[in-house]
């Protein structure tokens, strides 16, 4: 028999790939296929990268993450602040205020205790940075080969603000989009320090907690002219907006003249055949607001050291709902997809 | 230079020991080198298996494990209903009621997506039996060779109960201490699949959620009377009453003749050279509880599936503080030490 469309690849569908890692489309099958199906709730449903729950009459934030990142100390950060910034990073842009955090620790035999008191020390000193608290935690190990090292799981609880609420779904037309800085920073900055490339200038990883700059902007709109927020981390600012225009149902018209790349990594990119806007992001935020209050927001966030480089980098459209269109530098303008495959594999 | 003390086995302590994942003393050194100097807070030094939490006015329960089991399925079970029942017990023994799960995975590169589908399967249907809900996740993928088919960490979210304090720190001289049920299936029916072992009898896991079984003792006793309750994983009883003794400085003295122990686990440990006291349990739990209500306490825990094997094994003493001893089924009395090495690794 001759199928009369082209098959589905079942052959690459029917084991995991380390795309289904990248937080792109294939993410997105596995949770669409495999998880919500099996774990079916409406909190869940939302695909927000935190859960909102109430429990004893308090509104909390519950998120987690592994991470797997490779090499495990890289300019800017190691496994251990990352963890700790990431999971800080999910609560803050679900409009909650971080509070508590689980660490749990997948080891290799063999791993040396000397680098794991270092990570230890460097998940404790962002901690303290950020305010939150590690309360409980896990240790695991496993035999020599089996893991890579040291494999960090954080779950963390935040008080969520009165009043906020906030959802990838909630993008109105007319809004503007709002990035906190410059794009692609952590994602070259591990995979130049993984490849052992010569750059011409040292990149650092962006890895930060953004709570305080959250704060902030909170403090300067109020509670209601934030409609969503995201820290684009794997499938980088692309796939963000990508998830923000299909959950909102909304068209995203972004200008690539207004989002900051620091030259090295615009550089590192070509060299690569990167599209810096599919690199991962550690230490940035993608905020979706009311048009009114956007100058507001930005003054408020260059007001704040992570957010020095913030900007007003596109809008909100009717038409064109689930797209992402940016206006290129040429004056063009192109569909920016979601994240297919994998670009850059073990970032966080 | 000759030392005059026999040094320390540093080669041994310098990098990380299957032995570490125990739940043994290398487990608890580490706890004591790494963890708690770098995390110094009030809530972890408590050393609890859940940290208490005060949040909004609202007191919670959380905690975190990850699963590295070996072989993933197994008779009783698989390393999802595992995930679940852990975490779901670690709040329940803690004195709250389970509500809210993570679930993160950490799945290799190959990993058959029918195996992870089994697997959220089972999560699903866990979580679902012991009333929590699955509300948030993360999935990362590692290569080929760099796991070891799925990890899993679920950390949990419970409500403690009103006037409910339990602590490893609080029993006192005159206590009674009650197991659940038989111990060792879960390790024997672990150890015996993966090595092959061709046993007389076949010996499933107890993995369960015991959250209603500890429901129903609250609903019997009260808030007051149950001091401590933990659940005897990694380890085994003699690492639990070790912890108990050790933190509330107290000698627990138990009965080996109070202690159930199936007869085809008895078998494997005596094939194996292994102490059934050492053995994990996933579905049991140890209580220390005020001598005058242990008999109501056993009984409600008895007219439970789950407590069916209830009883007291021992008691609580004034001397020989941090020590356990048990009165054998010769008469004689010896010392039971914790863990010290890793008797059986990846059990859980």
């Amino acid at each position: 028999m001759i199928s009369p469309v082209c098959p589905a690849p079942i052959a690459t569908r029917d084991t995991i790939l380390l795309g289904h890692g990248s937080g792109g489309k294939l993410s997105a099958e596995l949770l669409r296929d495999v998880f919500l199906p099996a774990f079916a709730n409406p909190v869940l449903a939302k695909l927000e990268d935190q859960a909102s729950l109430e429990i004893g009459g308090t509104r909390l934030a519950f998120t987690t993450d592994s991470f797997v990142v490779k090499p495990l100390f890289f300019r800017g950060g190691d496994i251990g602040s990352l963890a700790v910034h990431g999971t800080v990073n999910d609560l803050a842009v679900g409009g909650a205020i971080p509070r508590f955090l689980s660490a749990a620790f997948i080891l290799e035999e063999g791993f040396p205790v000397a680098g794991l008191r270092r990570i230890a020390g460097s998940m404790a000193a962002a901690a303290a940075r950020a305010g939150v608290t590690i309360v409980t935690g896990d240790t695991k190990v496993v035999e020599r080969g089996s893991g890579d090292g040291v494999y960090i799981n954080t779950a963390g609880i935040g008080l969520l603000r009165e009043g906020v609420r906030l959802s990838a779904g909630l993008a109105q037309p007319g809004d503007a989009v709002i990035l906190s800085g410059s794009i692609g920073d952590h994602g070259i900055a591990i995979l130049s320090q993984r490849e052992g490339l010569e750059l011409e200038t040292d990149i650092a990883s962006d890895s930060a907690a953004l709570n305080t700059l959250v704060d902030a902007m909170f403090a300067a709109a109020g509670a209601q002219a934030i409609r969503a927020m995201r820290d684009p981390t794997r499938g980088g600012v692309a796939s963000t907006l990508n998830e923000i225009a299909e959950q909102s149902a909304v068209g995203i018209e972004i200008d690539e003249r207004a989002i900051v790349i620091h030259s090295a990594v615009r550089g590192a990119c070509e060299l690569l055949g990167l599209d810096p806007l599919y690199v991962a992001n550690e230490g940035k935020l993608v905020a979706i607001v009311a048009r009114e209050s956007a100058e507001t927001i930005v003054d408020a966030m260059r007001r704040h050291p992570l957010g020095a480089g913030a900007g007003v980098i596109g809008r909100v459209a009717g038409d064109r709902p689930g797209m992402v269109t940016m206006r290129t530098l040429f004056g063009t303008s192109r569909i920016v997809d979601m994240l297919a495959g994998d670009q850059l594999p073990r970032i966080c």
